[in-house]
């Protein structure tokens, strides 16, 4: 029954709401003169998903992809709504779903105020999440600048990595692999970073279509180009055991699901950004500049550019 | 590609909002001093509609079922995101979508300002749309106080007739079906009722699982119970017909999709309700009356109780 089930496991106190789960709609008070901002995100079985993925990382994962888009703007949680269709209700999935959920949800202050349960043949869970944010702050795509420095956070394709050896794409030893699935299952939403980079950062974007799809986004918005240097983008240990595979490559320039922040900032804030990241206990890496003209190229270690003939997941793409 | 197809059919001018669909997030500065209402609609293929659906009703029946929400609350619908999951790419069937879509956010002065768009093979939509109310005006469902008028907007009971007869479960003549059918597929938000009654009204929901179901909600979050007069309750004309169906019956009391209010408010407000409804050309009716003790009884004309073993829509009955 779908009351029951939103009662039992989606429903808490929402101290930070007016109104929380169990009305027409949800009633929140937005801080006077802050802005919102609002993000959302599908997860559908089979697409982002597999019918064998554990619920509590489902849950995790679901909360921490929208976060990690409230992190690219640097706007500070406050409150989602979530939809879920599901074939049938089964209690200790959902129990272990609302507790990977409610985890990542509650280790960045974001109350779940509301949502929409139905039944449908294909697992789908929806989250919207509202961040605020000081107007003027927000980090956009559009704000680099000619000369500005290129970062990543983290490491960079260890979700594609695991992804593309779980498909069968890339051989890779198990002991490897069980090093980079945390990065595939468990992503970390950057939201601390995103809120110190606020003042510091020209543009941001969180890497989840690929490095070089998402990094494109802040070029085109910009009217910028920009040159990395291969051999500075921060990879998994156990990535460069495999660095001589194709797949190994496309991974970390072209795959997704990392959640890491890219930004772009101007050479001036190199002490400010590495200072910030230090004292939230985020690596952060120079992987490049910003130039005038259009274009991205990705130099290895010989100064040639790699071949970016598929340079991030199209959603579409036959 | 996702980015050409959001870009090509969802992203308008958004003058409402500080930042539209094609960051990371959208950006909106919400009026300082109102709360915010959010809800949130998911409209699954084979569930909430059929393959053979046109897309314009489709995209009609998204927005309406969300701003029945606000309506629902007496909100000011502000801004929109939207969640879509499609097999395939169809840029005709897209654009009636989208036309379908805004046509009726428009209406309403509510901005499409982001989503999200995937591939999946079971075509999806979800719609959080965002209203705008004075604190301590909205109608919730828990303000029902003994004695209060039982209301409802429009006409009962009209979609779930074009739904029975559409499964076979309700003979009907075609000519009459037609008459009914656009409750179904192009449901009226009441969105100027909704916040007419701010003020007026005790409490309020919208009838989507069904007026009793529905109406069952206010008296229960509002501790009190009803009693109506099952010939009060507004039906189209050729309802009238089918009255010696038990399935018309159950239409009626039990069907849910007609996105009409049902509110209720003291008997003083009569004349101020019957006046804001009138000056909007909206139909009212009082169908009953809220009581102390718990429970819902729907009589006959010939004051026996009509019997309620299928109150609502359940999401997960077998």
């Amino acid at each position: 029954m779908e009351f029951d089930l939103i009662a039992r496991h989606f429903t808490r106190a929402t101290p930070g709401a007016v109104l929380g789960v169990g009305d027409d709609c949800a009633l929140v008070s937005p801080t006077p003169g802050k802005q919102l901002a609002i993000t959302t995100d599908l997860l559908i079985e089979g697409r982002h998903f597999m019918p064998q993925d554990g619920p509590a990382g489902l849950g995790h994962k679901t909360a921490a992809v929208n976060l990690s888009d409230l992190a690219a703007m640097g706007a500070t949680p406050r409150w989602a709504t979530l939809q879920i269709a599901l074939p049938a209700t089964n209690d200790a999935w959902l129990a272990a779903y609302a507790r990977g959920l409610f985890r990542m949800l509650d280790a960045h202050g974001c109350e779940l105020v509301g949502g929409d349960t139905t039944r449908a043949d294909v697992l789908t869970f929806g989250l919207t999440v509202f961040g605020e944010i000081e107007p003027g702050c927000a980090l956009t795509r559009g704000g680099a600048k000619p000369g500005d420095d290129v970062w990543v956070s983290g490491l960079i394709g260890s979700a594609a990595l695991a992804l593309a050896y779980r498909q069968g794409r890339l051989f890779m030893e198990q002991i490897h692999a069980a090093k980079v699935l945390p990065a595939l299952y468990l992503p970390t939403p950057r939201v601390e970073l995103g809120q110190a980079l606020v003042g510091l950062a020209s543009a941001a974007i969180d890497v989840s279509d690929g490095l070089c799809a998402d990094l494109g986004h802040i070029l085109t918005r910009s009217g910028v180009g920009a040159d990395l240097d291969f051999a500075a983008i921060p990879v998994h240990e156990i990535a460069h055991d495999y660095l001589h595979e194709p797949a190994a490559i496309e991974a970390i320039l072209a795959g997704g699901d990392d959640y890491e922040l890219c930004f772009t900032a101007p050479a001036q804030q190199r002490t400010a950004i590495e200072a910030a990241a230090q004292s939230l206990g985020v690596r952060v890496s120079r992987i490049g500049a910003t130039r005038d003209t259009p274009g991205l190229v990705v130099r290895n270690a010989h100064g040639e550019a790699i071949p970016l003939a598929r340079t991030g997941y199209d959603h579409f793409a036959a």
